[in-house]
C-alpha cells in the first residue's frame, strides 16, 4: 500500500520547485491525517509529522490550493471539539504548511473504528484483495462499523467542502485514498448535489484490485463498486487491476463498461478507470544515497530485503529460495550474503505472530547450516532502520530482491533503483505479482512460489554481466526518475482533468459512454431469446416507458415509444403486459394499446387483452379502511403541494411537488398514519403507497399474468423480459430471478436490485424494443395473432381459478367481461 | 469433481436404450479405472465396479466401440504382469462388457504415486483451482512426480492406441480427464504423430478452472497450459471456467486466442474451448424416488445437506447460517430441521480432520442451543448412506442446500431436482461459486460467506409460495432432464466431431483460428513502439524469415519477406539486424540486403552496414582445435547423409538428412566428440553446434550491436523487436527481456520459451514485418537516412573498444574494413 510510509525527512529542494497545482482547491479524504497527534508529559497535544512521499508530493497541492485534508488523528480523543495543533515551528517538512483550520480531524467512537480499521479494513479486505481468500473473515459486525466510518468520513469531508468559498469557475477536488474508505464517495456525491456544491470526486485504490472470481466472494461487493462508482474517476496502480474491476462492474452490477477506453456506466454517469502508477520522490533518494556513509565493511555481495513483516511479502519463500542457492551453487559461499530487514507490523496479531515465529526458526536453521567462522550468510534485522542506514544499503547491495506474493506496487524496488547510484550497478529482481513487476520490465522476474527457479534467478543476478547489468539499472532510473511521485499527482490531476496548465481539460472532463445501442442487447439478449421461443414483455409505466414527471397525468409515452409497442403488438409472437402502480384503467388510457395486458395498482387489478378482468381479493374490512384513511392524509399531510392519489385498491401519497426540505417530514407523517391504519407502506418516487396488508405484488402478478397467457407450462413455451425502475419491481425481479431477462432502469447513486442488468434511462429502454422489434422480424411469420390470443381465453379462466384457490379466500370479487372474440379486433 | 461418485448400483433400462456411439474407437484416459481392483481372502485379484454417472455414461461407448480405458486399478501390484481378471459373472453395471483385455491398467511407483496424487493433485491443483492459494503446497518434488506419472499414463495410452486396428476413415478419439491428467495429451499426440498413427485428442476438467490472477502463481503454469493444449477440444463445465482457460493462454503463453468462438493458437494448431456441463443419469434417479420408502417419519420440514466433508464444501458457514435462521426465525423452532450428510473424506490430511472437529463442535453447540424435549435442529450423519435412503432424502426434502464456496459442478443440486417428484415440489438452493449455480438459473442463489443474508434465503425457500415452487422446479428439472449425462457425452462427442449420425462432422473438426493479420499486432505492438522513437528490429534467419529447408542452402527467403526488408532499410527510422548461427558471409548472402547489419555464428562476427566487422575475439588455442574437431566429425559421424558446416568459429554438425531413427545415434555420438574437444554441443534443428566455450551468444551480441549502432545510451532512444524461432535465440529473448518486444516462432507442441510472444510460422513473421512497414511509413520523415547510418560509425568503434576492454582479453582480432562512406552508397 505504501500510503503512509516513512519517507526520509529531509526535505529536498525538488519537494518544493516541482509543484504540481490543481485548478480547484482540492480535499484529501484519506484513513490518516499526514500527521499524527500525541500527548506530549504536560498533556498537550502535538504533532508528529509524516513526510511520506506521498504526503510530501500531494500537500502543497492542498496548501497552495487553499484545500483541505480530512482523515484521523491517529488518536482518539475524549472531547472531540479539542482544538488540533498547529504544527511546531521547527517543522520544516511539507505538512507544517497546514494550518490547524484546514484540517478536519475525524472522531469515530473507539470501538467502532477498531470493527473497522483491524476488522473489515485489515482481516477482510486486506487479504482479499491481495487475492488470499482463506485468510478474509467476513462478518456483518465488520461491515457495519465499516459503513458507519465511511458514513463519518464523508460527513467530515461535507464540513470541509461547504467551508471551502464557492466560485463558479474551478470546482473543488475531493480527492478519496484507498480501501479504508471505498463507501465515502457516495454520500459526498448526494450530500453535494442535495446542497447544489458542485464537486469532482476521485479515488486511488493504493493495494491491488483483484479478480472477479475472488471479489464477488465478498457478500457486500456490490455496494462496494457503487462505492467507488460515486467518483468521476478511480485509479489503479496497472492495468490488470483497472480490468478487474471494470469486470467487476458488468458481471456485479450489469453495468455497461468499455474495456478499451476503461469506462463504467453507472446512474447515468460515466466513470473513468485510470492506470496510474504511484512512484517515489526520486531525486531524494538520490540524494540520500549520495550523501550516505558506506556501511558494509566487507567485499562479500549484498542480497538486500526490505519488508513489512506481512504474510503478503512473500519472505519465507525467499528465506527458503536463498538456502536453494547456497545449495545448488556453492561457489556464493563466503561471497554472498542476504540481509534481511523486517519491520515489525500488526503485531498483536495471530497471523503475524505466527510468521515472526516462522521466520525467527528459519533464519535461525539456514544460518546454523551454512554459517563459517568469518561468515553468516543471512542478517535479519527485525525492527527499523534510519533513512540514511536504508539509502546506503540500497546503494551497495548488489542484489534488490522484491519477492512479494502479491503486492499493490511495492515502493521498495522503486526506492532501490534510484539509489543505485554506482556505476557498475546491482540487480534489481522483482515478483511477477507486484505492481512492480509490471511496470518495471527491465527488473528480473521472479516467481517466489518457485524455490528452486527463484534460486536460479539471484544466481543469474549475482553473475550477470556488467553491460547487462547498466543497460537494465539505466532503464529503470530512467523511467522512476521520470515517473516520481509528482508525475503521479500531475496524472490523478490530469486523469481528473484538473491540472494546471492542462490543454484538453474539457476533453478530459467530459468522456462519456456512448448512448445505449442496439448492439449492447446482443450479447445479453440474443443469446436468452433464441429463435423458436415466443417472447413476452412485461413492462412497468412510469419511469420505464414515460419519463417520470411531476405530476403523474404529465408522464406521458413519447409517440416513439408508443409505436413501437403498438408494431409490438401486431407480432404473433410477443406478447406485452404492462405492469404498473397506477389504477388499471388510468394505465391503459396512458399507454394506448388495445390488445395487450394492463395490471394495475402493482398486480392488484389485472385487465386481460381479451377483456377478462382480475381484480386480487381484498379483505372486506380493507374496503372501508380505505376511505377513511383516503380522508385522513387529505386532511393532516395534503399541504405544499402533497397530494393524494385514490387508486381504488389502495392509495398513493405524492410529495414530489412539494419542497426539498419538506419532503422528509411529509414522507414520515403519511408513513406513520398508513401504518396506524393497518396498511402496509411501501416506498416509491417521491410517493408513499398504502397498500391493503396482502401477499401480493409485481412478482406474484407477473408469475399470475403469465401463466394466465400460457398456460401451467408457460415456463417451458416462452422467453420473459421484465423491465422496470421502482422500487416495487424489485418484486418482480425477485421471483422471476433466473427465468426472465430482467433490467433495472436507474441512474440513481445506490441502487441494489435483483436484475440482471441496468439501463440508464427510458431512452435506452426504447432502444432495447428497437432490438427486440428487430430481433422478431427477422423471424418467419408462423402463427396468426388473433388466434394466438383467443387461445389463451380458456386458459386466462383456468389459471384464474387455480389461483383463486390457492389463495385460500371466499370472498372472489374477478368479474369477466367475457368477450373473446372482441379481442382479434382490437389487435390492430 | 463427482467422477468417482458412488452412483445408484441399479442399472436400468436407459442406460443401455439410449446409448451413444462414437464414429472412432474411444480411449478414456483418467487416473482411475472403471473399477477398483481387490484381493480376497485367498489373494486372488476381483474387480469391484464402479457405477459413478460418468461411468454409465462412457463405458457403452467405449464397449460398443470396441475402444480401451486407461487407469489405475486402485491398487499397486508388486508383479505389474499380474493379469487383470475379468468381471464377475453377476456384476450386471455397464462395465462388466468392459473385457481386461481392453483395459490398460496403469502401475506406477507406490512413493511417485502418492507424492504425485496426494501432493501435486490433492495438495496443489485441488486447493488452487478452488481458488485458495493460501491452502496450496508448492513444491518441485510433487510437480516431478506428477510429470513421470503422465508420462506413465501418456506411455500406457499409446499401448492402447497401438493395439486399436488402424482404419483410415474413423480416427480413434482419446479422451483424458481432470486435473490429475493435464500433462497427458502432450506425449500422446507428439508419439503418435511419430508412429503417424492419427489420433482425435480431447481433456475434460471436472474441476473449476481459476482466473489468471490465481493460476499464474503455479511455478508451472505455463506446461499445464500447453499439456492442455496438445488436445484438439478441452472442455469444462461452464463458460465462466473457459474464459479463464483462453485468458490464461494469451497472458501466460502469448498465444493468439479468439474469446468469442473459444479458440486459442498453439503450436501451429487451433484448439477449441469449450464448455460442456456434465449432468446426472436423470431417470435413474426419478426411478429410485419413485421406489424408494418413505423415511422422515416427522411433519417437519427438512433442509437437506448432501457433502463430501472437504474444506472447498462450506459446511461450517451453512451450520452458522442456519443457526442464524433459527435466531431469526424463532417460528421455524420445531417445525424444521436441518439433516447434514457429511461422508467422510481423505481422512488422513491435518486440514480434514481440523475440518472434521470443527463441524462437531459446532453441531453440538448449535443443537445445545436449540433443542426442546421433542427436537433437535440440525442431524448429522458422519458416514456414508445407501443410494435408496439418498434418494428418498432428496425427494422428501423441502430445501436441497447446495452452498459449496466453490464447486466445479456439484451434482448433488442436480440429483436433487431429479428425486423432487412430489407436488408441490421443494426448494433448491445453491451457490453462485458452483457450476451449478451458473447453470440451474431457477435455485435460488445463496453467497455462503454472507450468514444473515444465507439464513433469510432459507427463509424466502421455506416459505414460497407453491406456485413459484412449481415454477421453479419444473423449470431444473426439465433442463437436467434433457442435459443428463448422456446428453454429456454427446456433447463431448459432438465437439470433437466425432458424432455419430452428427451432421456437421467435418465442420466441427475443422475449425481453425484465422491467419495471422495485421490486427494482430495493433494492442501489442502499437503500444509499444508509439510514434517517436527509433525502431531496431533483430531478426534470426532460418525459421523467422526464410522457411526450413533439408539443407542450409535451400532455406530462401521469401521474394516478398526481401522486398519488404528492403524497404524497410530505406526508412530512416528503422535499423535492421540479421542474427543468425549461419557463417556471416553465408547469411549476408542468403538475405541478399545491403546497408544493414549482419551477424553471423550466433554473434562471434558482426558485420555493421558501415563495412567495419566486429569478431569475438576466441582463445588462441581452440583455433587449432577447431580444425581438428571438424577432421574427426567428418570421419566419424558423417554418413547416412549428416555432414559437417565449417563456419569459422564455430562448427555446425547436420543430420536433419539422415533417417529419423538413426538421429538419436548420431546426435549423442557428435555431441561427445564435441565436448570431449573442449567445446560446448549446442542443440538446434536437427543440428548440433560446436562453440568454443566463450562467454558469447545471441543475447551478448544483441546487446553489442544495439550499442554499436545507437550508442551506450541505446536503451533511451529506440525500440526493439526480436524475432527468432530457435533455441539459441532464448538467449536474446531472456537479456532483452522487458527491453524488447520478442516473438519466438514456433509450431511445435512443448515450448519453454522467455518470448512475449508466438507466432505460427515464417508466413506471420512478414505480416508483422508488413505491420511495422505500415505504422513506419505513416510517421513524418524526419531524418535522412545515410546521416543516420553514418553517424552510427564513430559510437560503433567506440563501443567495440568498450566491449573489448569488457571482456578482459588482449589478443583483439577485430578488423575495421573502414570505410564508412561507402554505406550511403549501398543504402538504394
Amino acid at each position: 500500500m505504501g500510503l503512509w510510509r516513512r519517507y526520509p525527512r529531509v526535505p529536498s529542494v525538488n519537494d518544493f520547485n516541482n509543484v504540481v497545482a490543481s485548478s480547484g482547491s482540492m480535499i484529501v479524504v484519506s484513513n490518516r491525517l499526514p500527521f499524527v497527534l500525541h500527548r506530549n508529559k504536560e498533556g498537550k497535544l502535538i504533532r508528529k509529522a509524516s513526510a511520506g512521499g506521498l504526503v510530501t508530493a500531494v500537500a502543497p497541492v492542498v496548501i497552495n490550493g487553499n484545500g483541505l485534508w480530512v482523515g484521523w488523528p491517529g488518536i482518539h480523543l475524549e472531547d472531540p471539539t479539542e482544538p488540533i495543533p498547529e504544527s511546531d515551528p521547527s517543522d520544516i517538512t511539507p505538512t507544517a504548511g497546514l494550518k490547524s483550520e484546514k484540517v478536519v480531524a475525524v472522531q469515530i467512537d473507539p470501538l467502532v473504528f477498531d470493527s473497522y480499521y483491524n476488522g473489515c479494513c485489515n482481516a477482510t479486505f486486506w487479504p482479499l484483495f491481495h487475492s488470499m481468500p482463506d485468510r478474509a473473515i467476513f462478518k456483518a459486525e465488520h461491515w457495519k462499523s465499516y459503513v458507519r466510518a465511511n458514513k463519518e468520513f464523508a460527513d467530515c469531508t461535507m464540513r470541509a467542502l461547504k467551508s471551502l468559498p464557492t466560485t463558479q469557475s474551478d470546482m473543488p477536488l475531493i480527492w478519496v485514498h484507498d480501501y479504508h474508505l471505498m463507501l465515502a464517495a457516495n454520500w459526498i456525491r448526494q450530500a453535494a448535489e442535495d446542497l447544489d456544491l458542485p464537486c469532482k470526486l476521485g479515488f486511488f485504490l493504493h493495494i491491488p484490485f483483484p479478480p472477479w472470481d475472488i471479489f464477488r466472494l465478498f457478500p457486500w461487493s456490490d455496494e462496494i463498486l457503487q462505492g467507488m462508482l460515486g467518483c468521476d474517476m478511480v485509479g489503479f496502480h496497472i492495468t490488470d487491476y483497472c480490468l478487474n474491476f471494470v469486470d467487476c462492474c458488468q458481471r456485479n452490477l450489469g453495468c455497461r463498461v468499455d474495456r478499451k477506453n476503461l469506462l463504467v456506466e453507472h446512474g447515468g454517469r460515466t466513470v473513468r478507470v485510470r492506470p496510474l502508477p504511484i512512484g517515489i520522490p526520486f531525486e531524494r533518494f538520490v540524494e540520500l544515497a549520495e550523501k550516505a556513509p558506506k556501511l558494509f565493511s566487507t567485499n562479500q555481495k549484498i542480497i538486500l530485503g526490505v519488508d513489512r513483516l506481512d504474510y503478503t511479502k512473500g519472505l519465507v519463500h525467499r528465506l527458503r529460495a536463498f538456502e536453494k542457492l547456497l545449495e545448488n551453487h556453492p561457489e556464493h559461499i563466503e561471497k554472498v550474503s542476504l540481509l534481511q530487514i523486517a519491520v515489525p507490523s500488526r503485531t498483536d496479531v495471530k497471523d503475524y505472530q505466527d510468521l515472526k515465529e516462522e521466520m525467527d526458526q528459519l533464519v535461525g536453521r539456514i544460518n546454523g547450516r551454512f554459517t563459517t567462522p568469518n561468515w553468516s550468510p543471512i542478517r535479519y534485522i527485525y525492527g527499523c532502520i534510519s533513512q540514511d542506514e536504508l539509502a546506503a544499503f540500497y546503494r551497495d547491495a548488489a542484489v534488490g530482491l522484491v519477492t512479494p506474493l502479491r503486492d499493490g506496487m511495492n515502493l521498495v524496488a522503486k526506492e532501490f533503483v534510484a539509489c543505485q547510484i554506482n556505476i557498475p550497478p546491482g540487480v534489481l529482481i522483482v515478483s511477477p505479482f507486484a505492481g512492480a513487476g509490471e511496470t518495471m520490465h527491465e527488473a528480473l522476474i521472479c516467481n517466489p512460489y518457485e524455490i528452486d527457479s527463484a534460486s536460479e534467478v539471484i544466481h543469474r543476478a549475482l553473475t550477470m554481466p556488467e553491460d547487462e547489468r547498466i543497460l537494465r539499472m539505466n532503464y529503470l532510473r530512467r523511467r522512476e526518475k521520470l515517473n516520481d511521485v509528482n508525475y503521479w499527482t500531475k496524472s490523478f490531476l490530469s486523469a481528473m482533468g484538473s491540472l494546471v496548465t492542462q490543454e484538453d481539460h474539457d476533453d478530459v472532463g467530459s468522456i462519456t459512454m456512448p448512448a445505449v445501442t442496439l448492439d449492447d442487447f446482443d450479447e445479453y439478449l440474443a443469446k436468452y431469446i433464441g429463435n423458436t421461443h415466443k417472447l413476452a414483455l412485461l413492462l412497468d409505466y412510469d419511469g420505464t416507458l414515460a419519463p417520470i414527471a411531476p405530476h403523474p397525468n404529465l408522464a406521458i409515452i413519447p409517440a416513439e415509444t408508443k409505436n413501437i409497442l403498438q408494431r409490438l403488438s401486431n407480432l404473433s409472437d410477443c406478447y406485452i403486459a404492462i405492469v404498473s402502480g397506477r389504477n388499471v384503467n388510468n394505465v391503459k388510457e396512458m399507454v394506448g394499446i388495445e390488445g395487450i395486458t394492463y395490471a394495475g395498482n402493482h398486480g392488484l387489478e389485472i385487465l386481460h387483452p381479451d377483456g377478462t378482468k382480475f381484480v386480487h381479493p381484498m379483505p372486506t374490512e380493507f374496503h372501508d379502511k380505505v376511505g377513511e384513511l383516503m380522508r385522513q392524509l387529505q386532511e393532516k399531510v395534503c399541504r405544499d403541494g402533497a397530494w393524494v392519489e385514490n387508486k381504488g385498491a389502495l392509495l398513493t401519497f405524492h410529495f414530489r411537488e412539494a419542497p426539498v426540505h419538506l419532503r422528509p417530514i411529509l414522507e414520515k407523517e403519511a408513513a406513520a398514519m398508513i401504518e396506524n391504519a393497518g396498511f402496509t407502506a411501501g416506498r416509491a418516487h417521491c410517493a408513499i403507497e398504502a397498500k391493503p396488508p396482502v401477499q401480493w405484488n409485481k412478482g406474484r402478478a407477473s408469475i399470475y399474468i403469465l401463466r394466465t397467457a400460457f398456460g401451467v407450462d408457460w415456463c417451458e413455451r416462452i422467453r420473459i423480459i421484465y423491465v422496470g425502475d421502482d422500487a416495487t419491481d424489485e418484486d418482480a425481479m425477485l421471483a422471476l430471478k433466473g427465468m426472465a431477462a430482467t433490467f433495472r432502469v436507474t441512474n440513481s447513486q445506490i441502487t441494489k436490485t435483483s436484475a440482471e442488468r441496468r439501463l440508464p434511462s427510458t431512452d435506452s429502454v426504447l432502444t432495447m424494443l428497437k432490438w427486440v422489434e428487430r430481433h422478431l422480424s427477422r423471424r418467419k411469420p408462423n402463427l396468426d395473432s388473433s388466434s394466438f390470443r383467443r387461445g389463451s381465453t380458456q386458459l386466462a379462466r383456468q389459471a384464474v381459478q387455480m389461483v383463486m384457490s390457492m389463495t385460500n379466500t371466499t370472498n372472489h370479487t374477478e368479474t369477466y367481461q367475457a368477450d373473446a372474440d372482441a379481442v382479434s379486433n382490437n389487435s390492430q
